[in-house]
């Protein structure tokens, strides 16, 4: 199933994305909101065309309400760390986003002063389903809820120049849009071959697959569950492949146009405003 | 006032300590939970002879309920820094624990499986009550509902050998003791003339006041709110003085009880299981 927050921002509604026509539905009469315990199976029951249409274009929000921590792994594909001239770690490298930096798939991104060094980030994210605390790679699959496509938007400047540790570059107000759609979990069968890519006005920037990660999904939830206890609602964004603005030497500025996109995990337009 | 939430973990009651005998009541007929949007001038007109008293001892959680992000601030004071073998930075080093980190001030720690540098750091906690991007220092401590002790409980050898960030060795479950009460802002003159210490078995390990550290709680908001949008229900962890176990080559062990505590904002008492 593809699961969708729809409305105005603080006001989203549970929906549907049909397998058919491909068409908005409203899932109201059926669940409170798209929450990663929801009980999905539930919901696979429901026959599409039962459900109201949505008309227009609503705006969508993040697929998944009360999201409790942004997890994130760097330098996670070979290309990458080599572009950013960092060593390819041992372990996986892990920092976090605030979650205030959460964002629907379409919002635009108002330029925040003090940084002149935004950066884009294709990556497959990981919503967890159930409690995970010390767990085994061979179990850590079980523990997926979902997949989405993110973006791990970056100010360079404060992630690198500011003294300190990665948060400060990762978590600006809508650095990082998540969406359109949640995938459920079942519905991939792989998510180690997933390409995955980067346009900035139209201009192809990255272009990977999952198959290239340095540590793969399995590997990283069980990495994390050994230090946290990770929770329903965590999301986990495992890092970027080759072709960030680093790497380039080129940032975004006011009106430009980011686009980025999971293959079966849909794709997001994010306007410079 | 001091606020608290009461009952076993998940089926916690708001409370209160009465100023006058420092009895519980229970303030369940007047708020559904201790939240940092709640209107704390409503609670204040209430006379805490009117309010039912709640016998016996029962457990205290964390004193405030659906906490966001629980932000850390690294090497703030001198001696802390200087016993770390660390440079002082030029500006605040930022990190974040897992939310899955937080107890109540008196629970029990199980000592986790893959650490043998489990450490101690007393420090003053910081809840964000109102919405903070990119504001002026003068205007940062308008922002704060309230004040706890807090222990930033680390995992040396996840947070320094294990080739990332420090979030590694900071979110274990009950990394982050808080409480055992929230002290509401207009209770706390001035959050830079607070001693706070540390006793492991009854020996004291930190001995410090929080007018040695390097940035004060205003300079640490206004620079948090530069880079990320703080909203009500963040906490903010401000730093450690001197005299961590890292710095003592002495780390705990199953059965040490680690007691910490801030003036004014009471002490927790940790049993290491």
């Amino acid at each position: 199933m593809k699961l969708v927050r729809w409305g105005a921002v603080g006001a989203e509604r549970p929906g549907l994305i049909a397998a058919g026509d491909g068409g908005l539905r409203d899932l109201s009469a059926h669940c409170a909101d798209i929450r990663a315990d929801l009980d999905f199976s539930a919901l696979r029951g429901l026959d599409p065309a039962s459900l109201p249409r949505v008309d227009g274009s609503p705006r969508l929000g993040v697929p998944v309400a009360a999201i409790g921590n942004v997890l994130c792994i760097g330098l996670n594909y070979r290309d990458h760390a080599a572009e950013t001239g960092l060593a390819l770690p041992g372990e996986p490298v892990v920092f976090s986003k605030h979650t205030g930096a959460l964002a629907g798939p379409h919002d635009a991104l108002t330029m925040p002063a003090g940084t002149a060094k935004l950066d884009w980030e294709v990556e497959l994210a990981v919503l967890i389903g159930r409690p995970a605390w010390q767990i085994d790679e061979s179990a850590a699959l079980a523990h997926v809820a979902g997949y989405m496509t993110a973006n791990d938007i970056s100010a360079r400047d404060w992630q690198m120049e500011r003294g300190g540790q990665w948060i400060k570059g990762k978590s600006g107000p809508g650095f990082c849009p998540l969406g359109p759609y949640l995938v459920t979990a079942d519905e991939i069968a792989d998510p180690q071959s997933l390409p995955l890519w980067t346009e900035v006005n139209g201009v192809r920037k990255q272009n990977g697959s999952t198959k290239d990660m340095v540590f793969g999904v399995a590997t990283i939830i069980a990495h994390l569950s050994h230090f946290m206890p990770l929770a329903a609602g965590d999301v986990i964004l495992t890092g970027t492949p080759a072709g960030v603005g680093l790497g380039r030497g080129e940032f975004l500025g006011a009106g430009d146009i980011m686009e980025v996109g999971v293959h079966g995990l849909g794709r997001q337009r994010t306007l410079i405003a």
